[in-house]
């Protein structure tokens, strides 16, 4: 349980507030790079953390992401013409270079435009994603360090889709492994990016997992373990860095899924979602099935990012699968699964009525850290936990342990990334 | 005319509104019995008075309403499945019987989930209609004893349609019978299920009906009397039981028709439907012109309760049948004429314009008794009229009465309910 | 840059805004003529300053604006049969004369009407436009002579369209000329209400437009100058009519292109377009093209006024159109051109984050006017400029000039109507 001043705390992030300045201390994903593909391509209508943007790749391939509005008098860039090394507004011809620097006001001498500067963040492209950086520009950190975007692009995928709720309630759903059980729990026998590891049969099998939960450096480390045979605990181990990326463990020789949650705005998030193999390309089945929108992924609306089931038409509910136990919410896919319930609980979560049990240690100690972070940014200018990339270089992992060992221990090798080794998978 | 203060006090009945308050006093229809049809069926949406929640049928075939939010992470219910005596939450597999109580947290030990119970309400089947008392427990009154409710299925047909305005003013077009010489006046002669009853003459030649309006217990009797041959007056009675029930007076041998207007929000209503015959089955014709939505019934958007003719598409209007004559406004059928109408008004009508006549003497004392009932509640924790079930024991009716007698007296035979006999009907 | 205050002060217009007061000085336009062609057809919803009106035209050809809802219980008289000099309300015939005056109250005797009157304003067919004054009756002012409203139905054509934005954004639009040489570039020489004038090539080829803004009775003169040879000056001469009435210089011998911008509400504006000749008939090619969509008329969704290419669809965006220089933006067609852009300023543009340049001045000096209009209005009860008819009689002019003088001076001539004669043209 939250109280309302809390749960306001954690969940708005527009200019100015306190988990807004959080979430400015990072380089966070705004595009997909496919989405910029070119040079002078069409501009993209970005927005992040409530702030209206549009990015852009020039004429030599330099990413920019400004104010949407024209300095002058506040069109919208998106009509742009992207050309010459700038957008040019198509109202009076103003044009902006990546840096939000005006370069050209036909209308007067260049005199006038030198000193005309939209707002603009850093853009930059690594591991199939431009990230941005929305803070002050003095304290920008180096570039994110997660292991799929340091592979070969062959061996990831990665796709977005639009969330209708807060970014919290999707995040904490990212953290809170038990679910699986339940919701996703037919699934894992059927979705060809999940089915047949020999784990899979722990998570079926004993329904009262229990959660031992450390902090990391970055973040924290949620392991949930199960009963398994031969005095041994079945664990799986999903890290958590702040603000917002999870690590789902892997499952026998699948790829590995992973996620964060970027607000839009206060009612609105992205939906990332990766998968990728340390020691190996995706394999054409596997690439085909997440293009379909299988394991973690969805189906879209076409031309957009809009899950094909979503609020609108009850994520196309089918009460006969549900019924049947063909999928146990009724619900096709393990995305949209997620995503309906997390959007059933309303824009913004009210969490002052929740309840939270044991299995939710997770996400009682991930906000623990989040109030932490920004009183120590708000107070001492700290910098969050998981700014650092070296805290990025971390895996999840699924291992069996003898009952006596502590998976922070044991599995200690298993949880640090070793480029081109594979994943501890059960 | 109301002061915003007091329009305020009577359409507004969210939980804590005085209205409100009153409201929770009775048994109030929440669904159509046919919306819940057997046990472990699909658990349905409800919004009552502002409060989302979640109505199903059990295993065992008792009715639940409750809390549309899992008591754990706020999930809607409606995605749950609805297995072996309770409505188990699809997240995390929490599961609720009837009665809101938490049965089963598959992670944790029985003794948790024996401390969580969702706030739920009784949910009664009666005559049809699945009945809620979303008032204090200990208050709770005995079920309801309208006629329609008590005879034989095959002797009655209820709908209900989603209109898209206040409770109050719909309502306000139940208790205003004189409407139906203009609005409703083309269809007196085409509509199957009112045209030919001898009555129909008087409303058609005498537009300045006379109001003689009654308090009665539980409500109101509004009496309409009309000029009639031979010193006879044509009476036309219907009875207003608090909060929101009304009758149309019968015509002919037609079957008798009434209605209910239940909050939804305080921007949207239920119009409840009902046709009934106290001495006869309803024939096939009459069945089949109610299914067709003629009558107070309509055309619903497939799948929905949504009127086929609404707000959205200006009721499918027809200036050619306005002009001609075919139908008094345009818009086609009684319901869609009075919805039209009501939604017409805005989302809320706003009473500090309106300018009453004599023909809306119902209309005056309906508030005056309301405004009393909510300041007896409050004040001294007296229950509103209306809720004693003796008090539903009441008949609309149509009769010539001599001019020198008045209908309380006159007609009181016909107005009491009598098992089998048939309505006093001109 | 506009502070908060003044830009709500500029930009809000509904009943006893201090802006809405100066707009209530003036006839504005309210409806096309051909929406209420002919006696008893069908009323039609008005929005106007943000008040919800209905204009009809009764048996007698009279026409009638008052509030939309009925005096007894706020039913929308847009359901009203339209009959024997008088709207009357569908729920109870309550009927209403074009003055508001309540003629009919068919349960009451006749004096009980006559006390019952509806706010009705004047409504007045003038040029093909119905005319609306919405202010003091003792203050009404004589009727509009613009001269597209003086000249022979044949030599005209008016359209509207709605427009998704406040109305000053899209009426400063109107006033900067300079656009022209980025935003509709392609269109001068494709644009077959537009094509082929002489003083074309001087748009295209100085893009450094000089403005000089004199104040006038009534608003202002905006003289754009560009470069033309022999020490001659291509001046374009834009005259704005307080409050929202803006013409297009000529270009040849094409048709006179004017606007007038008309608050709906403060988030949404009518767009008024209209083209005359001073001296012949439109050809049938002309009419033919407007009613087409082309110069700065546009295409419809059938059966309204909203655009084809609106927000919602992106206005039909054309990246490769944009891209290879069909058109300036992707946008196809001058009215949408102007619409997309001013629309995407926000449905009120927040001009506490513009900035202005000299090509801006007559933006600038209308502000001017009009905060002082208001100042006047408030404290002296004056008459805003623009309000006498004598103000109106003013055309755009597009001439060559010695370099040495003024256009204030040498295109004094030009500017005046002079009824058959043509302007002054290049």
């Amino acid at each position: 349980m939250l109280t309302k001043e809390k749960n306001d705390l954690l969940t708005q992030t527009g200019p100015g507030t306190p988990m807004g300045d959080v979430f400015r201390c990072y380089w966070i994903p705004a595009l997909l790079a496919e989405e910029l593909p070119e040079p002078d391509c069409p501009p993209v209508r970005v927005e992040l953390l409530s702030e209206k943007l549009i990015a852009f790749r020039d004429t030599e391939g330099r990413l920019g992401l400004m104010d949407r509005h024209c300095a002058h008098r506040q069109v919208s860039l998106w009509f742009g013409r992207n050309e010459e090394n700038g957008l040019r507004c198509p109202y009076h011809g103003w044009k902006f270079d990546v840096t939000g620097q005006c370069v050209d006001v036909p209308s007067e001498e260049p005199a006038f435009c030198r000193k005309i500067r939209l707002k603009a963040y850093p853009l930059v492209e690594k591991g199939g994603i431009l990230w941005a950086y929305m803070g002050d520009p003095d304290k920008k950190p180096p570039l994110p360090e997660f292991e799929f975007a340091n592979v070969e692009p062959e061996q990831r995928f990665i796709s977005k889709r639009f969330q209708e709720c807060n970014w919290l309630q999707a995040m904490e759903g990212g953290i809170d492994s038990s679910h699986v059980s339940f919701l996703h729990s037919m699934n894992l026998d059927s979705d060809p990016l999940f089915k047949g590891a020999g784990g899979n049969k722990y998570n079926l099998s004993d329904m009262k997992p229990v959660f031992e939960v450390v902090d990391n450096p970055g973040g924290l480390l949620i392991g949930a373990r199960r009963m398994a045979e031969d005095d041994q605990y079945y664990w799986r181990i999903t890290p958590w860095i702040m603000p917002s990326f999870t690590m789902v463990p892997p499952r026998g020789d699948h790829p590995v899924h992973g996620h964060f949650w970027i607000p839009i705005n206060d009612e609105n998030c992205w939906a990332w979602s990766f998968d990728y193999k340390s020691q190996r390309d995706l394999t054409a089945d596997e690439r085909e099935a997440m293009k379909d929108g299988l394991g973690i992924h969805c189906k879209y609306i076409p031309g957009t990012f809009i899950p094909l089931a979503n609020k609108s038409n009850d994520y196309l509910m089918d009460r006969e699968a549900q019924r049947k136990g063909i999928t146990y919410s009724g619900i096709e896919g393990i995305a949209i699964q997620d995503a309906s319930l997390q959007e059933s609980m309303g824009p913004i979560c009210d969490r002052t009525n929740e309840k939270l049990a044991p299995t939710d240690k997770g996400i009682m100690m991930a906000r623990r850290m989040m109030f932490k972070a920004i009183r120590n940014l708000q107070e001492k200018d700290e910098r969050p936990p998981g700014v650092d990339p070296e805290q990025h270089k971390i895996r999840s992992a699924s291992v069996l342990l003898p009952r006596d060992q502590h998976y922070k221990d044991a599995a200690k090798a298993a949880l640090r990334v070793q480029l081109g080794e594979p994943h501890a998978s059960v």
